[in-house]
């Protein structure tokens, strides 16, 4: 089913510019398929931007996204934002942040839109039904690393923008683009740009609009806050070299039994965090917001089918929804350095790093995280008396953010998603982090809205991430309908 | 320094045969560059036996060794093993074993010598020096996998035959060989090959040789005991997939937590098993073995050097060689399907399996720990109440093993030792697992005896394994002059 806006639409708004949306909704319809083709090419391209050797990658990828922009005859930039510090005390050059402007009317709304075109890890092994990197549809769904995350959000605002020009329409606001490369390790470098831009590229935008992110159900959402992210890296040394177990077991104090031993202090079985100090600074959940989580299309057996679990960690909406939104979690990803391959090796591994990561939310502080979660494991460690060497350091700190939900660029969403899809959007958080909206936030000074068009369903970070055909198309209709909302804003109310 | 053995040693035997060891050590010591070629072609080949991909390579590896002694003129078979199942399911043709013969005199002995051609997984970026597979000599030592473990030893041997031969001197024992590619994985498949073989290959063999561990410092050592090992896999999972943190994070119960909160519970930070009835099943330190343990010569300082660490398990050097050889540990060896490259990711892995060992030592029996481990794993699981599912498997179950160290054949040993090394023999154990001298043992009725050529510090199973020159040269005279002295064994003392 495709929903064309406007057609069905109890309150569509008598405004004029919505009139014109008839034309470019068949627009978007009767090019799908280059949509498609186009998203193809941009997950082709493996942009991982964890992973250091892939860097040669992310640089085509941020120089693909600049070209695509400058064809439309957008202004466009690659700002150079510096270099990455390797552990090794090595550096690498950062890819460059891609900033494009359609339009600059003073008389209309300037909207920033922001998105990333890096990815995360993804291995045919690791579970993939497809090749992560060859864009597959199955059943109206496009399977591919990055198709959500969040390549075809990004490549939707794109189409809509494009639409106004192939119909040579006047848009209804002007557009900027910020599109980074470093989203997922923590937009290394980006803040120093924004606050480097901040009167110059950032000085006559109204609002900031950010597209990474899912819907809860298969009901639209817009989302008004997001949890932050410490990420942290423990690491154990012990022998200069891995060890033979036979040959050397019972003889030395291993790093693994260590550092087993002090991942086991983070988290009790029931989901409590043991960090002191950390549950304490977490703001109170209000009775307003338990109402409004009350209130939230959500069904916990669907929930649990699709994440194929038989229990969840809560079993009632509300405690659940707290702790994907405004609770902190800590969650244990894995252990560089230890033998992870299949089969049998009988190693004992000489340094071992786990990598777990705490989200964190208001009124929690990163650095205050990083401090908290640092003594700690090392005053667990002490008393193992053991004579490995531990070493723990947070690699990324991002804050969590949060938004007013009755300011006029959020009645401006509800109005553009009850256009499009004839339904109101939940209003949700994100469980994920977006780090970057508490810095525009903070340096801009400007509003910001999360505008999702991800399906809840989608696997992010995981194995067989897709995209729906369904989402993309009607997206970008969202994000034509949301420009002519956005434009009926009072200049005033800014 | 070359030893040219009964040159300068004062317990010297005037025994007709070992006259005929001086061209026989000349002839070593001439064409010790085609034995380092060849070691050079053996460790080229990648026999991996536990990764299931490179069975191509092991398949080679054996018909290499099979080739080489068809070239000697010997009586040899690849005996088909059948088959391995793989945890799927499916099955994967084991590695034949390599048998050969050389003499069939009635009047004489027949020994028979044990080795493997498997190796353990090696990659560069685990921290090798040098390609793993491109055998390299760096100050006297040839490094490479495998090259000490086991593949140089075993050419040793062959190379002690083929010089009798190209000298046109008669074996001064039948000589039989036994050449696995399991032993890595635990021997899949031999033990049923030497019971089919028990009353036809082995009805002959009147004792058995092993040259599979290493020497304990710079002086040559015998070997009698070795610990058994049980490999664990523990599973742990949870969601149908792997699941982003920030999304998911607080929702579900993770399979890392789970799985790090069980291992965590094997083992106590001071190296005390936490399994219980492990500790009580061992066989108590007589006040014999106390008092033998502290007259041998072992640096602790040097040890320590070694392995780079900074504190030992135990300080004094009695506990500590106890705890190598004949007291049980356990290692974590590592965890498969989380995430362990460089770099982060914010995965909540969905299925989990710690890999982890116990060596087991006289008197526990590997059925009974397989209980035992498994039992309390599952009862420190179900007190989580997690809804994940926890799986425990034991791969491998291998015995340990301990001979008499007054046999005869030690004492041919000791002799052999002095002759060539112009010392006397450490009489040590192995904390390492050699199952298959267990087998020989039950199944065969034999007397076996270890002798190793591998230096104290080779690296098995770790990274810039090494076999040095002199080890390698002086290993194969060595075993030429054990030949001589195990003809000198009366017939009727077998």
């Amino acid at each position: 089913m495709t929903l064309n806006f406007a057609a069905s639409s109890a309150s569509a708004s008598a405004s004029s510019s919505s009139s014109c949306e008839f034309p470019l909704a068949r627009y978007i319809d009767s090019h799908q398929e280059e949509y498609v083709e186009l998203l193809r090419d941009w997950v082709a391209i493996e942009s991982d931007s964890s992973n250091i050797l892939k860097r040669p990658e992310l640089h085509r990828m941020m120089e693909m996204a600049a070209q695509k922009l400058r064809q439309m005859g957008g202004t466009v930039e690659l700002v150079d934002i510096g270099e990455q510090e390797l552990p090794g005390g090595q550096t690498l050059a950062l890819p460059k942040v891609v900033t494009g402007q359609f339009g600059s009317d003073p008389n209309k709304h300037t909207v920033c839109v922001y998105g990333h075109v890096d990815v995360q890890p993804a291995k045919l092994e690791d579970g993939w039904a497809t090749e992560p990197y060859n864009l597959t549809e199955i059943n109206g769904n496009l399977y591919g690393r990055g198709a959500s995350d969040n390549k075809a959000p990004v490549l939707a605002w794109i189409h809509a923008v494009e639409a106004y020009q192939a119909l040579s329409m006047e848009l209804p606001v002007n557009v900027k683009f910020v599109i980074e490369g470093m989203e997922e390790t923590g937009s290394n470098g980006l803040d120093a740009m924004i606050l480097a831009q901040r009167d110059s590229f950032f000085s006559d935008v109204d609002y900031i609009i950010i597209s990474d992110c899912g819907w809860l159900s298969r009901r639209p959402a817009l989302t008004y806050g997001t949890r932050g992210n410490c990420y942290f890296f423990a690491e154990v040394e012990g022998p200069k070299q891995d060890l033979h177990s036979g040959v050397y077991g019972g003889t030395v104090i291993e790093p693994m039994t260590d550092l087993i031993g002090i991942l086991d202090t983070l988290i009790s079985p029931n989901g409590k965090i043991l960090v002191p100090g950390i549950r304490e600074a977490v703001a109170p959940l209000s009775d307003e917001e338990w109402r409004m989580y009350q209130d939230i299309q959500f069904d916990m057996e669907n929930y649990k089918n699709k994440i194929g679990v038989t229990q969840l960690m809560y079993t009632n909406k509300v405690d659940l929804l707290a702790h994907m939104w405004r609770y902190p979690t800590v969650s244990i990803h894995g252990i560089e350095g230890a033998f992870s391959d299949p089969g049998t090796k009988t190693v004992i591994p000489a340094k071992v790093t786990a990598k777990f990561s705490i989200r964190q939310v208001p009124d929690m502080d990163p650095a205050m995280v990083k401090k908290q979660v640092t003594d700690y494991l090392h005053s667990v460690f002490a008393k193992r008396k053991s004579p490995n060497k531990l070493k723990v350091t947070m690699v990324i700190g991002a804050k969590p953010w949060l938004a007013d939900t009755q300011h006029p660029l959020y009645e401006a969403g509800k109005a553009a998603v009850k256009r499009v899809f004839d339904t109101d959007p939940d209003l949700i958080r994100e469980g994920g982090t977006i780090p970057i909206a508490r810095t525009f936030q903070d340096v801009t000074g400007k509003s910001i809205i999360m505008m999702p068009i991800g399906g809840f369903d989608d696997g992010l970070h995981s194995q067989n991430e897709k995209m729906s055909r369904y989402n993309y198309i009607e997206g970008t209709k969202l994000f034509i309908a949301y420009l002519n909302e956005v434009s009926q804003i009072q200049k005033t109310s800014v």
